[in-house]
């Protein structure tokens, strides 16, 4: 998996609404009502991880959740990365 | 809930096995082996933390899972923080 070149991924984020390139990797982070919704969203993301193999740096405060992405391998951000940010947008939009 | 001391948070700590008092809050962390173990434990440790609505600021990345306890109303260490450590420590123990 390649790393890519910050053009490559200012790019990318042009089409990932909320997510910013810092420190080497992508970066988000959501608000939600309450901790069991946070957590529920946390359960759907997990499962998502592990099926893509593919693990975020994610804090989560009560209702709040902030989520980094990188390819350790690559040592940046991959396809895989963004791959995994549009899983996690797509399980928030569910929802 | 009244915020404890500094004595008598240190007092608590000898009976907690891999705890530290470091900025206001009681803090450790685990490692699991791997991330399916870790959300598992992250799961039931989310249940236990809706019961007693004291909830903690984690970080978890793969196989680690840093926590840190405090109870924001008190501005402080309450024994409510206390009671999730110990509410953690059997269920990784259990595991």
């Amino acid at each position: 998996m390649k790393k890519l070149s910050e053009a490559e991924i200012n790019q990318r984020l042009e089409k990932l609404e909320g997510w910013q390139y810092e420190e080497n990797s992508i970066q988000t982070k959501f608000e939600f009502e309450n901790f069991k919704e946070t957590f529920s969203i946390m359960t759907r993301i997990a499962f998502e991880a592990e099926a893509q193999q593919h693990h975020p740096e994610w804090t989560n405060v009560y209702n709040t959740l902030s989520i980094t992405l990188s390819t350790h391998d690559a040592g940046g951000v991959t396809e895989k990365d963004f791959k995994m940010a549009e899983t996690i947008e797509s399980i928030i939009e569910a929802d």
